[in-house]
Order: structure tokens, then sequence, then C-alpha cells
């Protein structure tokens, strides 16, 4: 596989698939933003089936303790769009999906913001046989054009850290 | 609300959180075959967040099992793709998700057969406060029209069915 940035839209998860694949690889993923979105991009391209092994929508609050074990009273402290959470979130997956990848997405699509968080304001993070990284973003848009910029943003990151962990 | 059938797209999606939102009720998704479309296409609408509890992407055989309790003997004997699976699906969805209503989707989206069965078979089952509903379709088209026209069935089903629980 090349390790030129491929474009984004298809083509990424098509390059998200293929680079799992010919690592022997696999990847779930945690979302509270996008909803569903991410795993819905990855499993339209064929193939996908030998490399994702699903994913948990943990939308309501109390879903993100019990379907991915992030700790109820971190939740409390600081509502689910942190980064703390959004770590615990991707490990939990991780864990609960037995993947080798997970990445996790929290953040606010609008159109109001939420607990005090601005529309926009995204958490993303990827758990990985090297650790787990977490990156804060700031969007524009619609509650669409939020969500597909996370979904693609969280794409090329996982592209960057397994580029990242092969150079190690 | 209307009980005119809403058109497709989103604004079904609208009318399914505005039915749900009306009765005081939630909705969870099991989604193999639309791997998360389907959980994705109700949270783009505004407002979501008050009736989607979440979803459960089931895309490897095996999650069917550890995350929506479908039996393994069962999974074994059918294959995922199946009539029964998709009710256990939908069931285990409602109780792990804590949900009043759950849809599953579970079929085969091409480009090949799979395990005997034929591009564009699905099931979709309904679980709900008057009990299961399953039903077959044969779908034309490519991975991504098989999945969105999946995904406008099963909201359909949901609303057919909400109608008829309160017609009784």
């Amino acid at each position: 596989m090349s390790r030129a940035e491929p474009p984004p839209g298809g083509s990424l998860a098509q390059a998200v698939v293929r680079a799992l694949w010919d690592r022997g690889q696999t990847l779930a993923s945690v979302e509270s933003l996008t909803g569903g979105l991410l795993a819905a991009t990855v499993v339209d391209v064929a193939g996908a089936s030998h490399v994702f092994r699903g994913a948990l929508v943990v939308y309501a609050t109390d879903m993100k303790a019990s379907l991915a074990d992030v700790p109820a009273d971190l939740l409390a402290e600081r509502g689910p769009v942190d980064p703390d959470v959004a770590v615990a979130l991707a490990e939990g997956g991780r864990r609960r999906c037995n993947a080798d990848w997970c990445l996790s997405t929290t953040g606010v699509a609008g159109p109001k913001p939420q607990g005090g968080k601005p529309v926009g304001l995204v958490f993303i993070a990827l758990a990985g046989p090297g650790g787990t990284v977490v990156r804060r973003f700031d969007l524009d848009g619609s509650r669409a054009a939020i969500r597909t910029a996370t979904v693609t943003t969280a794409l090329r990151l996982l592209l960057d850290e397994m580029n990242e962990l092969d150079a190690r």
C-alpha cells in the first residue's frame, strides 16, 4: 500500500480497509457524535467484513457506561463531550468488540450547544496496539457536515497511526 | 401526528422521531446488513437524542452472540441471514439498549452471495411493546442501494407497527 495520503470520501474508507487487510488487523468503533456513520462508511467498502468487527453507537449518555464501560463518575463529572471520555470509549470498545483498533467519537453536532460545550467541538480517540491517542477538533457547519468531517478525520487518524506504528 | 405515510428519505426519519416523541417512547437498532446506517439516519434529525438510545453494529458473526445475545447454536445452524436470527437480534438489542422499540437488519449486500443466500435477501425484525415481527425482502441494486432501501423499509415498518399498536 502507498503511504501517500488517500483522497477523502469513499476512497479513504477503501484505504483503511486495505491497510487493515494488509496487516491482518481489525477495527471497531464507538460512536456518540457520528451515530453509526463511521461504521456505515467502512462497511460500504466491499471486503470490509474481513477487517471490520462492529460498532457500539452509544448515543444516550448512560449507554456510554453500560455498553462501553466508561466510568459513571467520569461521565457525571465531565459530561459526555470530554477527552478522557473519548479515551474510555475507545478503550472500552476495543475490549468489548475484541478488535485491534477502535475509534471513538464524541462531540456537539448542534444545532444548540450542549452542557456548555460549543457546536462543533469534537473529540476523537483511537485505541490500538501501541496505546491510545486523543485529538480535539473545532469543526464548522451543519449537523451533517460536522459528522461527515468527523468520520473523515477519524479515518485519517487511523491511517496515520498505523503508519506511525509501522515506522517505530 | 398525521397517519398519512410520510415521504421517504430524511422526512421519514423525522416522522419516526416525531412519532416516538409524541408517545414518550425510545428506539434502538441492531445492525448487521446496514452497518450503522439506520442509526446514522435517525440521529441526523435534530431532537433525536430524546428518543434514540443507540445501536449495536454486529457486523462480525460472533458479535451477534456476544453483543446481542443471539444463541450461538442458532447462528451455527442457520447462519446470520435468517428470520429467527433477525428476531433474536431485535429482542437482544431491545433488552441490552433498554429501549421500547428495537429494529434489526440482516441480509446480503453483495457483491457476492453469502453462505448460499442471494444478494438482496434481507430480514428486518422489530421488537416492541406488543411483541416482535419479522419480514423478508428481496431487494435489487448495489451494496449502497440495498442498504438505503433496507433503512427506509425498516423505518416504515416501525411507523406502521406504532400505528397498529395504537389502533388495538
